[in-house]
């Protein structure tokens, strides 16, 4: 009998990502909600290195970081749904927006926000135009289906617009106007089976977002720069 | 006929990984040095997002990003000698290594050479101190053979001492005392067949170092921060 548990985190996007891509294989599992202020004996002892959400234990045996935990469901659950194309090349091109998109766009767009800082801004508009161009002529970064690409990128969809509602900055980094492709994307994206039931609910996300903005918290929102 | 051709930099540890893979593969290839002071029309027109080698172009088609030509390369050339295990744990034990090699190691232990801050000298340790762990009863970090994590942490193996000593910091991070599974693991790894030769010579790297790290500098070290 196979054993597959995860230890996530209700408003992380990268524990979502994870949880996504299970529902998509149709993979059954196990969710462990991670206190990320006191953490559980089970996550030091499955992730000692980064300490984070998400881990994936499948069998007893433990497997971290959400972009290693993705290729791993890919490749361990082959028939159902594929995350990843075929072809090696699609392959390189869809691990190389994934890492842009984690490396790149997401600390970029995190600290702009909790900055408001007009560089970050113009740095983090420059980034979202790459992945603007990338959607040209598709339905979703996966061609006509969500992959690798999309999961990573959902932090876009759903989590900014509150992020930023949140931070109180007027002038909103994604609208219609702007970023029309990535608009559309995001729509899509969140409807798709699989990934809406795992949306965090919004207005619980912009409660804890206010609080780690507000101005009395002692603590550098910064610091808070989302981790794969 | 099959072409393939490498945009690289002969001291990029970035660029000298591909080349390494490619001559474990046998697979022939064209190289072709960028000036990165003054960057080629082709470097630009073929990774457009990052402007950095090393940029692998096989039959036309552009793959950027040091780690996701590794992936592709295996994939690629299947059938001569193998960069990942086959199987999907073991495969996504690599990649969280190599992830963090690239991630945590390398900027880690290029912002303490460049600083000698104690804070970072520490921190640089602690995950020296990691790799040590992981090689405990394996040879190479792939087991009896290289494999991706070997080709990722060619940096320490090589670089790193050169760095170090063209910094002028008189406490090594690594030696045999303090770090000896990694000491035997350099040693082992840089008198590989397909490492050997693509290890750029020591006393032209430490005259770019020292250059790079002289007091009259006008550019602050920690900018160059290696990207994978």
């Amino acid at each position: 009998m196979e054993e597959v548990r995860l230890l996530g985190c209700w408003s992380s996007p990268f524990s979502r990502r994870v949880e996504m891509a299970l529902k998509l294989k149709g993979v059954e599992y196990e969710y462990v909600e991670e206190d990320l202020v006191n953490k559980s004996q089970s996550l030091l002892h499955y992730n000692p290195i980064h300490k984070k959400v998400p881990v994936l234990i499948h069998n007893g045996k433990p497997i971290a970081e959400s972009l290693v935990i993705l290729e791993y469901i890919d490749e361990t659950w082959r028939a159902r749904y594929q995350l990843l194309p075929s072809d090696p090349y699609e392959r390189a091109g869809a691990r190389f927006w994934a890492k842009f998109i984690s490396e790149q766009c997401m600390p970029t767009l995190w600290k702009a926000c909790a900055s408001s800082d007009g560089e970050l801004m113009a740095e983090a508009v420059s980034h979202l135009a790459r992945l603007e161009d990338e959607l040209k002529g598709k339905r979703f970064f996966g061609g006509e289906a969500i992959g690798l690409v999309d999961l990573t990128a959902g932090l876009i969809a759903h989590w900014l617009p509150v992020i930023q509602e949140a931070r109180g900055n007027d002038k909103l980094l994604i609208t219609r106007e702007s970023f029309p492709r990535l608009t559309k994307w995001s729509e899509e994206f969140c409807g798709v089976d699989g990934v809406r039931e795992n949306l965090p609910d919004k207005e619980k996300m912009a409660a804890v977002f206010r609080m780690m903005f507000a101005p009395a918290m002692p603590n550098d929102p910064a610091k808070y720069v989302p981790k794969v």
